[in-house]
Protein backbone atom coordinates (compact mmCIF):
# COMPACT_ATOMS: atom_id res chain seq x y z
CA UNK A 1 0.00 0.00 0.00
CA UNK A 2 2.65 2.44 0.80
CA UNK A 3 5.02 1.83 -1.89
CA UNK A 4 1.67 2.81 -4.78
CA UNK A 5 1.10 5.64 -2.64
CA UNK A 6 4.73 6.87 -3.07
CA UNK A 7 4.53 5.79 -6.57
CA UNK A 8 1.35 8.30 -7.59
CA UNK A 9 3.17 11.14 -5.28
CA UNK A 10 4.75 12.90 -8.48
CA UNK A 11 5.77 16.19 -6.25
CA UNK A 12 8.23 13.66 -4.36
CA UNK A 13 9.19 12.07 -7.74
CA UNK A 14 10.07 15.63 -8.49
CA UNK A 15 11.95 16.72 -5.53
CA UNK A 16 13.94 13.44 -5.94
CA UNK A 17 15.32 14.39 -9.47
CA UNK A 18 15.72 17.67 -8.68
CA UNK A 19 18.18 16.22 -5.99
CA UNK A 20 20.40 14.04 -8.29
CA UNK A 21 20.43 17.09 -10.91
CA UNK A 22 21.62 19.54 -8.37
CA UNK A 23 23.60 17.02 -6.75
CA UNK A 24 25.49 16.10 -10.17
CA UNK A 25 25.72 19.95 -10.81
CA UNK A 26 27.76 20.17 -7.94
CA UNK A 27 30.17 17.06 -8.64
CA UNK A 28 30.57 18.74 -12.58
CA UNK A 29 31.64 21.80 -11.31
CA UNK A 30 33.55 20.74 -8.57
CA UNK A 31 35.45 18.67 -11.11
CA UNK A 32 36.16 15.65 -8.11
CA UNK A 33 39.00 12.97 -9.34
CA UNK A 34 37.75 9.43 -8.25
CA UNK A 35 39.74 9.53 -5.18
CA UNK A 36 38.42 13.35 -4.14
CA UNK A 37 35.26 11.54 -4.40
CA UNK A 38 35.52 8.56 -2.70
CA UNK A 39 36.93 10.59 0.17
CA UNK A 40 33.80 12.82 -0.15
CA UNK A 41 31.40 9.77 0.06
CA UNK A 42 33.05 8.35 2.91
CA UNK A 43 32.26 11.81 4.96
CA UNK A 44 29.34 11.74 4.15
CA UNK A 45 29.08 7.86 4.97
CA UNK A 46 30.51 8.56 8.68
CA UNK A 47 27.91 11.92 8.76
CA UNK A 48 25.14 9.86 8.28
CA UNK A 49 26.14 6.32 10.10
CA UNK A 50 26.79 9.14 13.43
CA UNK A 51 23.34 9.93 13.01
CA UNK A 52 23.82 13.60 12.45
CA UNK A 53 22.58 13.90 8.78
CA UNK A 54 19.57 15.99 10.59
CA UNK A 55 22.29 18.34 12.63
CA UNK A 56 23.92 19.03 9.30
CA UNK A 57 20.84 19.72 7.71
CA UNK A 58 19.57 21.85 10.42
CA UNK A 59 22.57 24.13 10.89
CA UNK A 60 23.54 24.15 6.75
CA UNK A 61 20.51 24.11 4.58
CA UNK A 62 17.57 24.73 7.07
CA UNK A 63 17.84 28.61 7.02
CA UNK A 64 18.07 28.59 3.17
CA UNK A 65 14.89 26.90 2.96
CA UNK A 66 13.30 29.34 5.19
CA UNK A 67 14.62 32.33 3.41
CA UNK A 68 13.39 31.26 -0.16
CA UNK A 69 10.11 30.49 1.28
CA UNK A 70 9.30 33.72 3.41
CA UNK A 71 11.86 36.53 2.41
CA UNK A 72 10.34 39.56 0.99
CA UNK A 73 6.52 38.15 3.13
CA UNK A 74 4.77 40.17 5.98
CA UNK A 75 5.06 39.42 9.44
CA UNK A 76 7.64 37.83 11.33
CA UNK A 77 10.65 36.75 9.58
CA UNK A 78 10.98 32.37 10.79
CA UNK A 79 14.26 31.31 11.85
CA UNK A 80 15.29 27.64 12.76
CA UNK A 81 13.10 24.98 14.32
CA UNK A 82 17.04 23.00 14.69
CA UNK A 83 16.90 19.81 16.28
CA UNK A 84 16.46 20.51 19.83
CA UNK A 85 13.09 20.92 19.40
CA UNK A 86 10.94 18.06 21.20
CA UNK A 87 7.15 17.16 21.26
CA UNK A 88 5.08 17.05 25.18
CA UNK A 89 6.26 20.14 26.70
CA UNK A 90 4.24 20.90 30.17
CA UNK A 91 1.59 23.83 29.82
CA UNK A 92 2.50 26.54 32.13
CA UNK A 93 0.30 27.82 34.82
CA UNK A 94 0.18 31.60 36.25
CA UNK A 95 -0.88 33.49 38.84
CA UNK A 96 -2.87 36.71 37.80
CA UNK A 97 -0.64 39.68 37.50
CA UNK A 98 2.19 37.97 37.26
CA UNK A 99 4.59 36.27 34.55
CA UNK A 100 4.40 32.68 33.25
CA UNK A 101 7.52 30.98 34.76
CA UNK A 102 9.40 28.75 31.96
CA UNK A 103 9.72 25.29 33.51
CA UNK A 104 13.07 25.24 35.69
CA UNK A 105 14.99 23.31 38.63
CA UNK A 106 14.24 25.11 41.77
CA UNK A 107 18.25 26.48 41.95
CA UNK A 108 18.19 27.02 37.99
CA UNK A 109 21.42 29.02 37.75
CA UNK A 110 22.04 32.04 35.31
CA UNK A 111 20.47 35.23 35.48
CA UNK A 112 17.03 36.04 35.48
CA UNK A 113 14.99 37.14 32.13
CA UNK A 114 11.63 38.38 31.82
CA UNK A 115 9.92 38.35 28.13
CA UNK A 116 7.45 40.65 26.93
CA UNK A 117 5.60 40.02 23.78
CA UNK A 118 2.81 40.84 21.83
CA UNK A 119 1.40 38.65 19.14
CA UNK A 120 -0.57 40.40 16.10
CA UNK A 121 -2.07 39.39 12.65
CA UNK A 122 -0.41 40.84 9.51
CA UNK A 123 -4.32 42.61 9.56
CA UNK A 124 -3.31 44.09 12.84
CA UNK A 125 -5.37 42.44 14.85
CA UNK A 126 -3.69 41.84 18.42
CA UNK A 127 -4.03 37.29 18.49
CA UNK A 128 -5.68 36.68 21.81
CA UNK A 129 -5.15 32.95 23.43
CA UNK A 130 -2.04 31.83 20.76
CA UNK A 131 -0.25 29.09 21.55
CA UNK A 132 3.17 30.00 22.53
CA UNK A 133 5.90 26.58 22.88
CA UNK A 134 9.22 28.05 24.60
CA UNK A 135 12.26 26.14 24.28
CA UNK A 136 15.70 27.20 25.43
CA UNK A 137 19.04 26.36 26.63
CA UNK A 138 20.28 26.18 30.30
CA UNK A 139 23.67 28.20 31.94
CA UNK A 140 25.61 25.12 30.92
CA UNK A 141 24.61 25.99 27.38
CA UNK A 142 23.02 23.04 27.32
CA UNK A 143 19.55 22.29 26.05
CA UNK A 144 17.08 19.52 28.30
CA UNK A 145 16.47 16.61 26.64
CA UNK A 146 19.68 16.26 25.38
CA UNK A 147 23.27 15.54 26.57
CA UNK A 148 22.42 17.78 30.28
CA UNK A 149 21.63 16.72 33.23
CA UNK A 150 18.65 18.99 33.51
CA UNK A 151 14.79 16.79 33.34
CA UNK A 152 13.79 16.46 30.31
CA UNK A 153 11.49 19.34 29.83
CA UNK A 154 13.37 22.08 31.68
CA UNK A 155 13.61 25.31 30.39
CA UNK A 156 10.82 24.10 27.77
CA UNK A 157 7.17 24.43 28.08
CA UNK A 158 3.58 26.22 26.19
CA UNK A 159 1.40 28.70 27.44
CA UNK A 160 -1.34 30.85 26.00
CA UNK A 161 -1.59 35.28 25.21
CA UNK A 162 -4.09 37.16 27.00
CA UNK A 163 -7.10 38.69 25.22
CA UNK A 164 -4.23 41.35 24.14
CA UNK A 165 -2.29 38.66 22.58
CA UNK A 166 0.42 39.95 25.07
CA UNK A 167 2.29 37.03 27.13
CA UNK A 168 5.23 37.65 30.09
CA UNK A 169 7.15 35.05 30.90
CA UNK A 170 10.05 34.50 33.00
CA UNK A 171 13.39 32.60 32.11
CA UNK A 172 16.98 32.86 32.35
CA UNK A 173 18.97 34.64 29.74
CA UNK A 174 20.10 31.76 27.12
CA UNK A 175 23.90 31.25 26.53
CA UNK A 176 25.48 30.94 22.64
CA UNK A 177 26.77 27.59 22.26
CA UNK A 178 28.40 25.51 20.05
CA UNK A 179 27.05 23.10 17.80
CA UNK A 180 28.38 19.53 18.30
CA UNK A 181 31.72 19.45 16.49
CA UNK A 182 33.69 16.49 17.66
CA UNK A 183 32.02 14.21 14.66
CA UNK A 184 31.28 14.74 10.84
CA UNK A 185 29.54 17.66 10.88
CA UNK A 186 33.01 18.89 13.09
CA UNK A 187 35.63 18.24 9.95
CA UNK A 188 33.04 20.07 7.91
CA UNK A 189 33.36 23.26 10.00
CA UNK A 190 36.86 22.65 10.17
CA UNK A 191 36.93 22.08 6.01
CA UNK A 192 35.07 25.65 5.12
CA UNK A 193 37.01 27.16 8.16
CA UNK A 194 33.71 28.29 10.38
CA UNK A 195 33.32 27.87 14.13
CA UNK A 196 31.12 25.60 15.89
CA UNK A 197 29.16 28.60 17.74
CA UNK A 198 25.58 29.89 17.61
CA UNK A 199 24.42 33.51 19.41
CA UNK A 200 22.46 33.30 22.42
CA UNK A 201 18.82 33.01 21.66
CA UNK A 202 14.86 32.33 22.81
CA UNK A 203 13.16 29.44 20.45
CA UNK A 204 9.40 30.38 19.91
CA UNK A 205 7.03 28.55 18.04
CA UNK A 206 3.21 29.89 18.03
CA UNK A 207 0.36 28.28 17.21
CA UNK A 208 -3.30 30.49 15.81
CA UNK A 209 -6.50 29.47 14.30
CA UNK A 210 -6.44 30.99 10.73
CA UNK A 211 -2.37 31.59 10.96
CA UNK A 212 0.39 30.07 9.79
CA UNK A 213 2.27 28.72 12.54
CA UNK A 214 5.28 30.39 12.79
CA UNK A 215 8.81 29.01 14.19
CA UNK A 216 11.43 31.75 14.80
CA UNK A 217 13.88 32.43 17.52
CA UNK A 218 14.94 35.71 19.27
CA UNK A 219 18.65 37.02 19.82
CA UNK A 220 20.19 39.98 21.47
CA UNK A 221 22.06 43.03 20.82
CA UNK A 222 25.69 42.78 21.73
CA UNK A 223 26.51 38.88 21.52
CA UNK A 224 29.70 38.23 19.84
CA UNK A 225 27.99 35.65 17.64
CA UNK A 226 25.68 37.38 15.62
CA UNK A 227 27.07 38.20 12.21
CA UNK A 228 28.94 34.82 12.27
CA UNK A 229 26.25 32.32 13.48
CA UNK A 230 27.46 29.08 12.12
CA UNK A 231 23.48 28.08 11.06
CA UNK A 232 22.65 31.63 9.69
CA UNK A 233 19.32 31.89 11.95
CA UNK A 234 19.78 35.48 12.75
CA UNK A 235 17.39 38.29 11.08
CA UNK A 236 17.97 41.84 12.52
CA UNK A 237 13.84 42.16 13.19
CA UNK A 238 14.65 39.17 15.44
CA UNK A 239 17.19 40.92 17.59
CA UNK A 240 16.18 42.51 20.65
CA UNK A 241 18.29 44.32 23.72
CA UNK A 242 18.73 42.75 27.47
CA UNK A 243 17.79 45.65 29.44
CA UNK A 244 19.68 45.67 33.30
CA UNK A 245 16.71 45.57 35.84
CA UNK A 246 19.46 45.30 38.79
CA UNK A 247 18.71 41.64 40.16
CA UNK A 248 17.08 40.72 36.35
CA UNK A 249 17.53 41.31 33.01
CA UNK A 250 14.01 42.47 30.68
CA UNK A 251 13.50 41.93 26.91
CA UNK A 252 10.48 42.37 24.50
CA UNK A 253 9.63 41.92 20.84
CA UNK A 254 6.23 41.57 18.95
CA UNK A 255 5.15 38.90 16.74
CA UNK A 256 3.14 39.50 13.70
CA UNK A 257 1.66 35.99 12.18
CA UNK A 258 0.48 35.59 8.52
CA UNK A 259 -2.85 34.51 7.88
CA UNK A 260 -3.31 31.49 6.03
CA UNK B 1 47.97 17.78 13.51
CA UNK B 2 45.08 16.02 11.22
CA UNK B 3 42.78 19.37 12.55
CA UNK B 4 45.47 21.90 11.19
CA UNK B 5 46.62 19.83 8.03
CA UNK B 6 42.40 20.44 6.79
CA UNK B 7 42.65 23.57 7.50
CA UNK B 8 45.46 24.07 5.35
CA UNK B 9 43.51 22.33 2.69
CA UNK B 10 41.87 24.94 0.13
CA UNK B 11 40.86 22.08 -2.42
CA UNK B 12 38.67 20.18 0.61
CA UNK B 13 37.30 23.79 0.95
CA UNK B 14 36.78 24.71 -2.42
CA UNK B 15 34.54 21.04 -2.06
CA UNK B 16 32.59 21.31 0.51
CA UNK B 17 31.59 24.87 -0.28
CA UNK B 18 30.34 23.73 -3.44
CA UNK B 19 28.37 21.26 -1.95
CA UNK B 20 26.58 23.59 0.32
CA UNK B 21 26.14 25.99 -2.85
CA UNK B 22 24.54 23.30 -4.95
CA UNK B 23 22.31 21.84 -2.07
CA UNK B 24 20.92 25.58 -1.59
CA UNK B 25 20.26 25.43 -5.38
CA UNK B 26 18.27 22.18 -4.93
CA UNK B 27 16.52 23.58 -2.17
CA UNK B 28 15.81 27.05 -3.74
CA UNK B 29 14.33 25.30 -6.88
CA UNK B 30 12.74 22.66 -4.88
CA UNK B 31 10.73 25.06 -3.40
CA UNK B 32 10.48 22.52 -0.36
CA UNK B 33 7.70 23.82 2.66
CA UNK B 34 8.98 23.27 5.55
CA UNK B 35 6.85 19.99 5.93
CA UNK B 36 8.52 18.59 2.83
CA UNK B 37 11.96 19.68 4.16
CA UNK B 38 11.45 17.56 7.10
CA UNK B 39 10.62 14.73 5.09
CA UNK B 40 13.62 14.83 3.33
CA UNK B 41 16.11 15.48 5.85
CA UNK B 42 14.41 12.06 7.22
CA UNK B 43 14.79 10.07 4.73
CA UNK B 44 18.14 11.33 4.11
CA UNK B 45 18.99 10.53 8.07
CA UNK B 46 17.80 6.54 7.35
CA UNK B 47 20.02 6.71 4.29
CA UNK B 48 22.84 7.57 6.22
CA UNK B 49 21.91 5.99 10.04
CA UNK B 50 21.39 2.42 7.50
CA UNK B 51 24.82 2.78 5.93
CA UNK B 52 23.52 3.00 2.18
CA UNK B 53 25.21 6.65 1.45
CA UNK B 54 28.29 4.84 -0.65
CA UNK B 55 25.83 2.49 -1.94
CA UNK B 56 23.20 5.70 -3.19
CA UNK B 57 26.49 7.55 -4.24
CA UNK B 58 27.60 5.14 -6.25
CA UNK B 59 24.58 4.21 -7.91
CA UNK B 60 23.12 7.28 -8.84
CA UNK B 61 26.23 9.65 -8.64
CA UNK B 62 29.77 7.79 -9.56
CA UNK B 63 28.66 7.46 -13.25
CA UNK B 64 28.58 11.36 -13.45
CA UNK B 65 31.89 11.81 -11.73
CA UNK B 66 33.31 9.52 -14.43
CA UNK B 67 31.63 10.71 -17.23
CA UNK B 68 32.63 14.55 -16.54
CA UNK B 69 36.35 13.18 -16.05
CA UNK B 70 36.77 10.88 -19.45
CA UNK B 71 34.25 11.69 -22.06
CA UNK B 72 35.69 12.60 -24.94
CA UNK B 73 39.49 11.60 -23.37
CA UNK B 74 41.06 8.54 -25.83
CA UNK B 75 41.45 5.24 -24.03
CA UNK B 76 38.87 3.08 -22.83
CA UNK B 77 35.54 4.47 -21.06
CA UNK B 78 35.65 4.34 -16.97
CA UNK B 79 32.55 2.66 -15.58
CA UNK B 80 32.10 2.07 -11.50
CA UNK B 81 33.95 1.04 -9.17
CA UNK B 82 30.92 0.19 -7.02
CA UNK B 83 30.30 -0.80 -4.21
CA UNK B 84 31.59 -4.54 -4.30
CA UNK B 85 35.08 -4.24 -4.89
CA UNK B 86 36.84 -5.88 -1.84
CA UNK B 87 41.23 -5.40 -1.68
CA UNK B 88 43.29 -8.57 -1.20
CA UNK B 89 41.89 -10.47 -4.06
CA UNK B 90 44.16 -14.03 -4.42
CA UNK B 91 46.92 -13.84 -7.29
CA UNK B 92 45.80 -16.42 -9.73
CA UNK B 93 48.32 -18.65 -10.97
CA UNK B 94 48.37 -20.67 -14.60
CA UNK B 95 49.54 -23.54 -16.47
CA UNK B 96 50.99 -22.91 -19.61
CA UNK B 97 49.13 -22.47 -22.83
CA UNK B 98 46.19 -22.88 -20.64
CA UNK B 99 43.43 -19.57 -19.84
CA UNK B 100 43.65 -18.09 -15.94
CA UNK B 101 41.04 -19.56 -13.84
CA UNK B 102 38.74 -17.42 -11.85
CA UNK B 103 38.58 -18.27 -7.57
CA UNK B 104 35.68 -20.30 -7.51
CA UNK B 105 34.17 -23.57 -5.89
CA UNK B 106 34.28 -26.82 -7.10
CA UNK B 107 31.03 -26.95 -8.03
CA UNK B 108 30.67 -23.68 -9.18
CA UNK B 109 27.36 -22.83 -10.80
CA UNK B 110 26.59 -21.01 -13.91
CA UNK B 111 27.83 -20.90 -17.92
CA UNK B 112 31.30 -21.61 -18.40
CA UNK B 113 32.78 -18.39 -20.24
CA UNK B 114 36.14 -17.71 -21.51
CA UNK B 115 37.09 -14.16 -21.15
CA UNK B 116 39.71 -13.35 -24.10
CA UNK B 117 41.18 -9.68 -23.87
CA UNK B 118 44.38 -7.61 -24.94
CA UNK B 119 45.48 -4.32 -22.90
CA UNK B 120 47.54 -1.58 -24.64
CA UNK B 121 48.65 1.89 -24.45
CA UNK B 122 46.92 5.13 -26.45
CA UNK B 123 50.29 5.49 -28.24
CA UNK B 124 48.92 1.92 -29.79
CA UNK B 125 52.11 -0.49 -27.69
CA UNK B 126 51.08 -3.53 -25.76
CA UNK B 127 50.96 -3.53 -22.35
CA UNK B 128 53.08 -6.65 -21.11
CA UNK B 129 52.74 -7.28 -17.59
CA UNK B 130 49.54 -5.04 -16.69
CA UNK B 131 47.94 -5.80 -12.87
CA UNK B 132 44.37 -6.88 -13.75
CA UNK B 133 42.06 -7.11 -10.70
CA UNK B 134 38.75 -9.07 -11.66
CA UNK B 135 35.49 -9.39 -10.09
CA UNK B 136 31.90 -10.29 -10.79
CA UNK B 137 28.70 -12.08 -9.67
CA UNK B 138 27.83 -15.30 -9.45
CA UNK B 139 24.81 -17.82 -10.29
CA UNK B 140 22.93 -16.38 -7.65
CA UNK B 141 23.18 -13.10 -9.08
CA UNK B 142 25.60 -11.84 -5.32
CA UNK B 143 28.92 -10.90 -4.76
CA UNK B 144 31.37 -12.55 -2.40
CA UNK B 145 32.13 -11.13 0.28
CA UNK B 146 28.35 -9.38 0.79
CA UNK B 147 25.78 -11.28 1.35
CA UNK B 148 26.26 -14.33 -0.45
CA UNK B 149 27.25 -18.23 0.93
CA UNK B 150 30.43 -18.04 -0.84
CA UNK B 151 33.77 -18.02 0.36
CA UNK B 152 35.11 -14.17 0.49
CA UNK B 153 37.19 -13.79 -2.27
CA UNK B 154 35.08 -16.62 -4.54
CA UNK B 155 34.98 -14.96 -8.11
CA UNK B 156 37.37 -12.22 -7.26
CA UNK B 157 41.30 -12.28 -8.11
CA UNK B 158 44.08 -10.65 -9.84
CA UNK B 159 46.51 -12.03 -12.10
CA UNK B 160 49.14 -10.02 -15.12
CA UNK B 161 48.89 -9.94 -18.92
CA UNK B 162 51.66 -11.79 -21.17
CA UNK B 163 54.28 -10.01 -23.24
CA UNK B 164 51.57 -9.36 -25.83
CA UNK B 165 49.59 -7.77 -23.42
CA UNK B 166 46.89 -9.93 -23.93
CA UNK B 167 44.77 -12.28 -21.09
CA UNK B 168 42.48 -15.39 -21.12
CA UNK B 169 40.53 -16.01 -17.80
CA UNK B 170 37.56 -18.77 -17.13
CA UNK B 171 34.64 -17.67 -15.38
CA UNK B 172 30.98 -18.08 -15.18
CA UNK B 173 28.89 -16.17 -17.02
CA UNK B 174 27.80 -13.19 -14.60
CA UNK B 175 24.24 -12.41 -14.25
CA UNK B 176 21.80 -9.34 -14.04
CA UNK B 177 21.16 -8.23 -10.63
CA UNK B 178 18.94 -6.29 -8.24
CA UNK B 179 20.97 -3.86 -6.37
CA UNK B 180 19.91 -3.61 -2.72
CA UNK B 181 15.89 -2.26 -2.68
CA UNK B 182 14.52 -2.97 0.81
CA UNK B 183 16.00 0.24 2.40
CA UNK B 184 16.15 3.98 1.39
CA UNK B 185 17.63 3.67 -1.84
CA UNK B 186 14.57 1.73 -2.77
CA UNK B 187 12.63 3.98 -1.06
CA UNK B 188 14.45 6.58 -3.94
CA UNK B 189 13.82 4.05 -6.56
CA UNK B 190 10.19 4.16 -5.71
CA UNK B 191 9.97 7.57 -5.61
CA UNK B 192 11.84 7.99 -9.14
CA UNK B 193 9.83 5.17 -11.00
CA UNK B 194 13.30 3.21 -11.21
CA UNK B 195 13.46 -0.53 -11.57
CA UNK B 196 16.55 -1.79 -9.05
CA UNK B 197 18.31 -3.98 -12.11
CA UNK B 198 21.84 -3.92 -13.45
CA UNK B 199 22.64 -5.52 -16.38
CA UNK B 200 25.29 -8.94 -16.26
CA UNK B 201 29.04 -7.19 -16.33
CA UNK B 202 32.48 -8.52 -15.35
CA UNK B 203 34.34 -6.14 -13.35
CA UNK B 204 37.94 -5.34 -14.21
CA UNK B 205 40.69 -3.15 -12.80
CA UNK B 206 43.94 -2.35 -14.79
CA UNK B 207 47.57 -1.11 -13.59
CA UNK B 208 50.19 -0.57 -15.47
CA UNK B 209 53.57 1.52 -14.92
CA UNK B 210 53.28 4.89 -16.27
CA UNK B 211 49.19 4.91 -16.69
CA UNK B 212 46.03 5.76 -15.26
CA UNK B 213 44.28 3.31 -13.54
CA UNK B 214 41.28 2.00 -15.47
CA UNK B 215 38.48 0.89 -13.33
CA UNK B 216 35.92 -0.36 -16.06
CA UNK B 217 33.20 -2.75 -16.84
CA UNK B 218 32.40 -5.23 -19.78
CA UNK B 219 28.15 -6.10 -20.52
CA UNK B 220 26.83 -8.15 -23.42
CA UNK B 221 24.42 -7.85 -26.06
CA UNK B 222 21.02 -8.57 -25.42
CA UNK B 223 21.05 -7.95 -21.54
CA UNK B 224 17.21 -6.40 -21.08
CA UNK B 225 18.86 -4.18 -19.00
CA UNK B 226 21.56 -2.14 -20.98
CA UNK B 227 19.34 0.42 -21.88
CA UNK B 228 17.99 1.49 -18.44
CA UNK B 229 21.30 -0.29 -15.68
CA UNK B 230 19.73 1.81 -12.77
CA UNK B 231 23.43 2.78 -12.23
CA UNK B 232 24.24 4.46 -15.61
CA UNK B 233 27.61 2.36 -16.14
CA UNK B 234 26.89 1.69 -19.54
CA UNK B 235 29.09 2.38 -22.25
CA UNK B 236 28.55 1.08 -26.00
CA UNK B 237 32.42 0.25 -26.12
CA UNK B 238 32.45 -1.49 -23.01
CA UNK B 239 29.25 -3.84 -24.29
CA UNK B 240 30.61 -7.16 -26.26
CA UNK B 241 28.71 -10.58 -27.71
CA UNK B 242 28.88 -13.60 -25.70
CA UNK B 243 29.49 -16.49 -28.47
CA UNK B 244 28.21 -19.96 -28.04
CA UNK B 245 30.79 -22.66 -28.16
CA UNK B 246 28.67 -25.36 -27.22
CA UNK B 247 29.59 -26.58 -23.98
CA UNK B 248 31.22 -22.82 -22.60
CA UNK B 249 30.45 -19.13 -24.09
CA UNK B 250 33.20 -16.97 -25.42
CA UNK B 251 33.29 -13.26 -25.09
CA UNK B 252 36.54 -10.61 -25.81
CA UNK B 253 37.13 -7.25 -25.30
CA UNK B 254 40.24 -4.72 -26.03
CA UNK B 255 41.55 -2.23 -23.24
CA UNK B 256 43.12 1.01 -23.89
CA UNK B 257 44.92 2.81 -21.14
CA UNK B 258 45.90 6.15 -20.65
CA UNK B 259 49.32 7.50 -20.76
CA UNK B 260 49.67 9.64 -17.32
Amino acid sequence: MQKQVARKNERVEEVFNLFVKHIQNFLKEANLNHEEYTNFVNWADRLGRAGELPLYADVFLETHVLRAMYTDKPGTQPSLLGPYFIEGSPELEKESGKPYTLTQRPDEAGEVLIFKANVSSTDGMPLANTKVEMWQNDNTGKYSAFDADAPRYNLRGHFYTDENGDFEVKSIVPLPYSIPDQGPTGEFLEYVDQHPMRPAHLHFMFIADGHETLITQVFFEGDEWLETDVADGVRTELVTTLEDKGDHKEASLDFVMRRE
